[in-house]
């Protein structure tokens, strides 16, 4: 453990905060209210097009501190490690996870290291936990969309589900999909610089759907959408067609679903088109007044149909 | 899962901070340094004499937190669980963390929950990280003993691993043995209470060993210590001996070292037996100007014998 540490960990992470010998990281905070998540990651494979587990793993926890208005800024980063498991591939996500760490702007402060026998952890289980600072006057939660608000995601949703998917199954669909998988604080801080976001999600497990039913549910408004203006590839459509899944329902890990009021609407749309990650952004709809929690899909045929919280996992091991 | 959290997991750690909706939760904090913290826990059994995974992990991170001087202040809770665990065995596992974050003093305010397949968990896997605050003016650390200071531990080593390794192999000793698994967050307040304290190690993995000759390496002094003195209980010493095991390499989960200024020690001394977790405390040994690192112990016999780091786990699975 303590030549892992040496010579494969801290070489990968060498932040020199990383508590070497202490028990605990001591760090200093900027003012403002603390934000805390963890996220444990079991992803089957370990690596997949567009990512890995140590990529997932940060950006995972990044975007969830930002989806608060959060600046993410400390991470821990808690292993278990099969036995056996081949060294270089350890490498390999170590590698990613500090890449990742670099491009999100967060440090890798503490960290766990636990070794469990063959078999017992399908390569490796990753958490990650996050603190970031919420700056004064900032006030975005779940709950914050108001009936008029424009809901906005930043692209094409339901990639990484599929991607992953893909990969495991080994489908010979001839389609060539990445992930999303991204940091999405930066995006986050480019469209609070534009105007002013109400709620903040990003559509990981039970997708855009869970995430839509959440904010409408916890806003006690409804939400009305456009299914055609949502944005889905159209080899994520056709495999989703294929194989009886809703994309709306798969997870994504790069993305974040906004409610923005309209005045500040084209202004916040602009800000996250400007930004690669932003470039496929779109409005898909607004927040209405009515029943609390009610998701409203306008389809193209021109009927409606009701959005409902997912049951269960649709696709198991994505993340 | 949404179930899950609202049967099971909300109602026993019923914080109204837990973020029920929200990805991450929003905090305040105190002023002083922020201490962060993570440890995952693969215990094997899931509940062994005095204790269980969820009462491990919530003292471990309180601990580890405790010892560079931070008062714990939140916890994150990440479970990986193997499908068709006992909802059972999973509540005890909860109502033992709220237990113990009663106990501790410490809010459960973020959570994950992720299912692997049948075999791919041993049951489940708990991650906890942890977050406290390090008051303005205290500077704890593992690297401040000073030549003189006074070496103490709160009672007997090596109870946890024994208890953990004597249940799970079905061992027949004749022997009343619990794990001392306890939060040791409040002995930390009232020992600093009495008196200065230089550095502090809970001797978990590797034992008492590690943690002396962690303490010697990074304070840069040499340790020297009466065996005969360091508490070791009969039964465990006897289970010891017929294993090969020696006890300063057993993992303790409710233990301290701490190294004491001369002036204070009989103070904090006295504050730590006045606490039912300090009973047994006695000092050990001392610093001592000498080459870095070296852990020097004086046997019964008059003989010195040098300590080494612990190479590899001498009993897997114990935490």
């Amino acid at each position: 453990m303590q030549d892992l540490l040496r010579e494969i960990i801290f070489p990968l992470l060498g932040d020199e905060m990383l508590p070497a010998a202490e028990d605990a990281a001591c760090l200093q905070m900027p003012p403002g209210r603390l934000a805390l998540t963890t996220d444990s990651f079991v992803v089957k494979p370990l690596f997949f097009p567009g990512g890995d587990i140590g990529k997932l793993a940060v950006c995972g926890t990044v975007n969830d501190l930002a989806m608060v208005g959060a600046r993410p800024m400390y991470l821990t980063l808690g292993l278990i490690l099969e036995e056996g498991l081949a060294l270089a591939t350890l490498e390999k996500v170590l590698r990613s996870v500090a890449d990742q760490a670099g491009r999100a702007g967060v440090r890798v402060v503490a960290g766990d290291t636990k070794v469990v026998e063959p078999g017992m952890a399908d390569g490796m289980y990753v958490n990650t936990a996050g603190v970031g600072v919420i700056p004064e006057g900032r006030n975005i939660t779940i709950g914050g969309a108001s009936p008029g608000d424009v809901l906005i995601v930043n692209g094409f949703v339901g990639d990484h589900g599929i991607a992953v998917l893909k990969d495991r199954e080994g489908f010979n669909f001839d389609l060539d999909l990445d992930s999303d998988c991204a940091p999405l604080n930066g995006l986050v801080e480019r469209m609070l610089d534009a105007g002013t976001v109400h709620a903040l999600r990003d559509p990981t497990r039970g997708g855009l759907a869970a995430a839509l039913k959440e904010m409408a549910t916890s806003s006690g408004c409804a939400l009305e959408l456009v299914e055609d203006d949502i944005p889905v590839r159209e080899g994520v459509r056709a495999i989703c067609e294929m194989l009886g899944l809703d994309p709306l329902y798969v997870a994504n890990e790069g993305k974040l679903l906004a409610a923005v009021p309209e005045s500040d609407a084209g202004a916040v749309l602009e800000a996250l088109k400007s930004d690669p990650l932003g470039g496929d952004s779109r409005a898909i709809g607004r927040a209405v007044a009515g029943r609390k929690g009610r998701v409203n899909l306008l389809t193209p045929l021109g009927s409606e149909r009701l959005l409902r919280m997912p049951s269960g996992e649709q696709l198991p091991r994505i993340c």
